[in-house]
């Protein structure tokens, strides 16, 4: 099996610490460790380093391969961004050379889960389910009536919450790895609230986790039909592999190709049926200093302050700490704010407002 | 006219911009000079450069003949603090020399004037009293029960608020320069609130500013009665003046001496007649974040920010930000803190807990 961790995004959720030359993948606000370090850890369990591709930009590549210099994974890098499609389309190519029918899981760099163990569970069944030659995606069970994701919507069919019988279309090496996947009816794209809060209640819909899994014989073949001219790049691509011109090869045909997202470019248009497994292992995108500040509540001292620094805190309460220099940092009396710290910029926001960052990022 | 410029203090109340090497005297934290460039500069209407001695610690000579170098003022060290009594009487004896019969204006460092033309008039005018031999110093209405200063009582003799009349004990060359004269009945220690309460409002009762005008001869004298020992010692340090081992004899004076104020060792002991002028030039003793905070609205941007630094604030009001770094300082939604950014410490506290930021700098 393969891995594709996909670590090009260019985050500004979480100024001042990401930065243009720091998006949030290459952070450790998760752990002392950086996201793309704890997304790497946690695949190894069933993926080999070898086997692990990880996707990067250009201005990030020699960070990357510092970071990932010591395991035997491979970086692929990008000379710009071109969204998620010619992202996947391109790393497919190294596992179609090694092992086209071998399942592919792509995963973002920058998102958090708690239950480890129950995440390599859903990968298997949902690797055994795409060796079938099927699109899988992870599906979160909704917690709260979120506006900011896509959401993905169950067919019918399938009778609301009662999961596809081992009869349907696929056959099963494992009937229980099943007991979770649903056909997609559809991507939804981003609701209003009235819709989310249906959403949520309605038990229909699940979070667009933005993680696949397919083979690269898959995945390939559907760009092929759905983008074929990102498929024609792809290919020329293919031939320079190995001759020394690869990565000037890469160069120009990023050049001329269309940005588009996996999503809009091949979930939304095949016809080809795509599985999603419904989750509940603790999936965060941590997409803002307060996300983060409750997801990682276990570590909260007694006046459930998050406090990643040197800091000394005096009758203060609810805050989230990040800094990245050395410098003590001292709080008296404060309640409910994000304090970022780092060489260059100080960030001090009432956490309710952190989603409001990237004003500053923007600025 | 003399002026001694007490700059031996050791504040930690301005922590973190305040440390032992930087006192709170050598901060910019009143305009964008140090409070000790501004005491100096307040007086040059009325005294000469050359006429002005200023009294500093060990650790801060150097500082202070940074700050004071370009100018023809004098520097005197003190190797240990003794408090303000042998500061008094160590530039006392300077004076002495020049001319012991000159009005000495004797002037904390760290001390903010809002009204410099009538702070000038009150010292000329102080200056003529001092001139017949008595001890003036200068008391300030209270507008506050304050707790934290220490008071004067006016002479019960005086009537309530009426001033001394030109019959009473010296000759005056402008009456005028009277009118808001008082006999001093005695000086009292910090009150506690409910007495702060009656002092504010009793109307014979005056913050007690820490700034005194006398003549070298005065002081010398009245030392001399009071603190026979201290007095000794200056006597000693007095004969190496110019004798090439003058610092050598203050350092080895100071080790023998005892620690004690002008006011407890002096003011409360003599027997010779004290005046204080009744003040009202905007004084403030500049005692914590919030003091400062409020000492400079006419600085604070629309939403009320005192904002000294390089700061973008969006919603956020009421806060004081006071940075000695480069850094970006970006605030979102906060309201009624102070920051204060140095190269190795940060605060962010409620500013109302001002006075409490002392607790970090003993820790």
């Amino acid at each position: 099996m393969f891995a594709i961790i996909m670590a090009g995004g260019s985050g500004t959720r979480f100024w001042p610490a990401s930065r243009q030359h720091l998006p949030k993948q290459f952070l450790n606000i998760t752990s002392d460790k950086s996201m793309l370090e704890e997304t790497v850890n946690r695949i190894l369990p069933v993926i080999q380093e070898d086997n692990i591709y990880t996707v990067v930009g250009n201005l990030h590549a020699k960070l990357t391969n510092k970071i990932l210099g010591e395991t035997k994974s491979h970086v692929i890098v990008e000379p710009v961004g071109r969204n998620t499609a010619p992202c996947i389309g391109l790393a497919a190519l190294y596992a179609r050379r090694r092992d086209e029918n071998a399942p592919m899981f792509v995963l973002p760099a920058d998102h958090f889960i708690a239950n480890q163990s129950e995440f390599i569970e859903t990968l298997k069944s949902a690797s055994e389910v795409s060796k079938q030659g099927a699109i899988v995606t992870l599906g979160i069970t909704p917690t709260r009536p979120e506006t900011g994701y896509g959401y993905i919507e169950i067919n019918s069919e399938c009778d609301g919450l009662s999961p596809l019988s081992p009869s349907e279309e696929i056959k099963l090496r494992q009937v229980a790895a099943l007991q979770n996947c649903f056909r997609v009816e559809r991507f939804v794209e981003k609701p209003d609230a009235e819709t989310a809060l249906k959403y949520m209640t309605g038990g229909r819909h699940l979070w667009n986790s933005g993680i696949f899994i397919f083979t690269a014989k898959t995945i390939l073949e559907e760009i092929e039909k759905c983008l074929p001219l990102l498929y024609a790049g792809l290919q020329e691509i293919d031939k320079s592999i190995g001759k020394g011109d690869e990565q000037n090869t890469i160069d120009k045909v990023y050049k001329g190709i269309e940005s588009i997202s996996i999503d809009y470019g091949v979930m939304e248009k095949t016809s080809a049926p795509i599985y999603v497994f419904k989750s509940d292992f603790g999936w965060s995108d941590v997409g803002s200093w307060q996300a983060l500040y409750e997801l990682r509540e276990n570590e909260y001292d007694a006046d459930k302050n998050l406090l990643l620094g040197d800091v000394r805190a005096i009758d203060s309460k609810n805050n989230l700490v990040y800094s990245n220099t050395k410098r003590l940092i001292a709080l008296l009396g404060v309640e409910g704010l994000v304090i970022t710290d780092t060489d260059d910029a100080l960030l001090i926001a009432d956490i309710k407002r952190s989603q409001d960052v990237k004003k500053f990022s923007e600025k």
